[in-house]
């Protein structure tokens, strides 16, 4: 009989495969297991080809569990929702008290609390890891972010801080996240700030092409470089590296011929949808999703751009000459700006839930863990990371010293490009989200004060006063009648 | 004994004092009810002193119910969630099979699903029925949104025919709207919306008052005058109202005095979260939610003003000129092109549910429902109503002959207007957002083909091509690092 392995790994699409190799990389010898058998032989075929790596398959799920050491843990890495349970269901069978399933997939943060509960009835310990880094990640060492039980945390430390993104002077990217759905739902904002990102970078390229009328190759160049400096991060070295690939099909470069219609998996809108729930706004995430969905609307939009073409709208600025290595500096600090709100937002989303769930989750913490391995990796995560270790109740991203300091040297070139993007009628949503999100919180006095005096007119919903406490209200109608007369 | 009455009402605050009188005056004697007696001695006295009125008190629910002709009609006004459940088990067991209760609160429209079924066990009709219009609009004319059994509908038309606000060559303001809860869903929009146009009025008063130094008086000048033209509505007459109040309690006009500190009570947010849910871009309410929320941090808001105030952002036009007149008509034309995007927004909200769910609803048959009565009514909707007359299957008001013409001759000052706010240094967010979505809906090519260019390189979410049919996918990592070698 072989001896038993220390973890196992169920579902073995791309992710599932790619980090069950990187365990058995580490040095942990692993059962893998997929309902579809065809992916089982597959892996084991990868694990002898890509070094003999100590990775065990199994075609079905009685003998897949009981070649793990007890405690047996297993990580489940199958499509969210009815998958996970019905996996769960097929593998708790054959587990005993004590053992562990990790849920690794993104999954919503209270399915995972749901499954906990249930599992803790039968003895079994449960995680939801969130895991950050796509196909490239899970391979060669992704961001990790476990959340549920402390007791199955501390079982497998020794692997997840092995398996995790290794940074330099910064450590494994892995740390215990909290309880209960903690890590799904840091996760999920973690892929809300991805969008975020995203959608800058996106708003940055149409500035530059459409305005600036830069080349790929140009643009290329100016990723590059901005790839070197206070943007340097994996979303912008791609960007770069996008814009030099040629099309195999025809001529030209592939990102032109790419469809402007983009997918979308759910983690996004939840993170919209949680930011309403607790009263945090968020409007440069949510820019980012209604770009998506507007991007769908592809027939309605070539529709409206034949309503609206003829009008002239959108060809304000086609003449007019723009100083091409001007505009490249200032989009860069349009673009690092807006990221700063972005964060800042995603940051103060979290603060919320933990404070409503006590999860008591460290912001700095998650920022370090974020550094490498993850889609959002940046050099930027480190000012982050530093600015909660100067105050861990840093109220907004916005008010550290260093990021303040940041934004008012880049705010005339963030002003500067988004009303360059408005006047030539395109649109930065997310750029200008982000400067009204600046705009609106460092004001000492907003003009909510009449849409409070409305909402007293017609609802009787009261009002406070800047001079005397309490609550009031005045009846604005009977007042405003009389004086009519 | 008494005479039966026609119709009861249960939950006598304010808004449900005011449409039992209502329903009385309209010559259908109603018995009423609240578990608080006083409430119930207060509207009997109120309907003997506005004019003798066929209203009738009781003190306990059975004698409430029983005063009441069959089939039995009550009307619950109660807070929603768990107090419209407690009040449906108090009345319920003394009605009989036939007997109806409609619940015209502000309920999320699943509760109302939910109780329509478990009263259909009881052989009972269920309605949920929007109402807006305030405490002025129950006692005088709400615009009502019945949603569910048509039947009971059908049963209480007569009485909502006119207790309904009446329009001019328009009707009443009351429509079956749907099924289930279709019409607590439409007034959930109704006021996401309603959140939108305050908003936005908003910031026309801050660019008017902050950049434009206009005083009160030349606002309610403004507003008064805006109020006659395209504007027209309910809400620009109530701030040309609030404009003209003296403080009572010292000098000066009481707006300046109320605290800039916006409440809300969740339809909003709901609407935010549904507009997610459906896939529907909504930026426009949606800002309008982040501006309450960011209202609600005035600390934080007054800490951050210190921390940037040195740093002279928001004086860099301080003491340039401004022509008023001018501004003025620029502000106008940049709300009246705002609340188009908005209303787009909601409707298409509106209808991508009525999709999903199946409710075969009708949008300008809306539109001409909330022409009076309600919060958000305005001569506005009239051109929505012919807008959707003219084509049922509008895919976006934004694409209207009419409203295209609109925004085309308004796009000039709209982008004026939100340039002039930001190198003011001051936000108008619901401006910007609404000037975003036009100019993202408007155009055939956006820059989505990078962000799904960057999914497909991360994360082989594959894509689609501009000139062949078919899903690709390309590893763009490794032609990246072979052109590097």
């Amino acid at each position: 009989m072989a001896p038993l392995t220390r973890i196992g790994l169920a579902g073995l699409a791309v992710m599932g495969q790619n980090l069950a190799l990187n365990i058995a990389e580490k040095g942990f010898p692993i059962s893998v297991y997929n309902r579809t058998t065809s992916k089982v032989d597959e892996t084991v075929a990868r694990a002898k080809q890509e070094g003999d790596l100590p990775l065990y398959g199994f075609h079905d799920p009685e003998s897949f569990v009981n070649s793990i050491q007890k405690p047996r843990v297993i990580i489940i890495l199958v499509k969210a929702g009815p998958p996970v349970d019905q996996t769960i269901k097929t593998l708790s069978v054959y587990m005993e008290k004590g053992d562990c399933i990790i849920d690794g997939g993104n999954e919503w943060y209270e399915n995972t609390e749901r499954r906990e509960k249930s599992m803790a009835d039968l003895g079994l310990l449960y995680l939801g890891m969130g895991v950050s880094g796509g196909e490239e990640g899970a391979r060669h060492g992704p961001s990790l972010m476990p959340g549920g039980s402390f007791e199955a945390y501390k079982y497998i430390e020794d692997i997840l801080l092995k398996v995790a993104a290794q940074v330099p002077d910064s450590g494994p990217c892995v740390t215990y996240i909290g309880k209960g759905g903690s890590g799904n739902f840091v996760k999920m904002v973690h892929n809300g700030i991805e969008y975020g990102d995203m959608q800058l970078i996106a708003e940055a390229y149409d500035v530059l092409k459409s305005v600036g009328k830069l080349t790929n190759e140009e643009l290329r160049k100016a990723f590059s470089e901005w790839n070197k400096g206070e943007l340097l991060s994996f979303l912008i070295e791609i960007t770069a590296d996008i814009f030099g690939i040629k099309d195999e099909k025809g001529d030209g470069y592939l990102v032109d011929k790419v469809l402007d219609k983009t997918g979308m998996k759910g983690t996004g809108k939840w993170t919209v949808q949680q930011a309403a729930e607790l009263s945090v706004a968020a409007p440069t995430i949510a820019s980012s999703l209604d770009g998506r969905f507007l991007s769908g609307l592809k027939a309605e939009r070539i529709e409206a751009a034949k309503v609206f073409k003829s009008s002239g709208v959108g060809d304000i600025l086609a003449n007019q000459a723009v100083d091409k290595t001007k505009l490249i500096d200032d989009v860069r600090q349009a673009l690092y700006a807006s990221k700063i709100c972005s964060y800042s937002q995603g940051m103060n989303l979290i603060r919320a839930k933990s404070a409503e769930q006590g999860w008591d989750l460290k912001l700095g913490e998650l920022a370090r863990i974020w550094k490498g391995g993850c889609i959002i990796r940046a050099v930027f995560l480190d000012r982050i990371k530093k600015a909660y270790d100067r105050n861990p109740d840093l109220a907004n991203l916005l008010v550290d010293p260093e990021f303040a300091k940041e934004i008012i040297d880049r705010q005339s070139a963030w002003r500067r490009v988004v009303c360059l993007a408005i006047n030539s009628g395109i649109s930065t949503p997310g750029m200008s989200a982000s400067l009204a999100y600046f705009d609106t919180y460092r004001r000492e006095r907003l003009p909510a004060n009449l849409v409070q005096a409305q909402r007293d007119y017609f609802g009787a919903h009261t009002y406070e006063r800047i001079d005397v406490p309490g609550s009031f209200h005045t009846e604005w109608f009977k007042i405003a009648k009389q004086s009519k007369i």
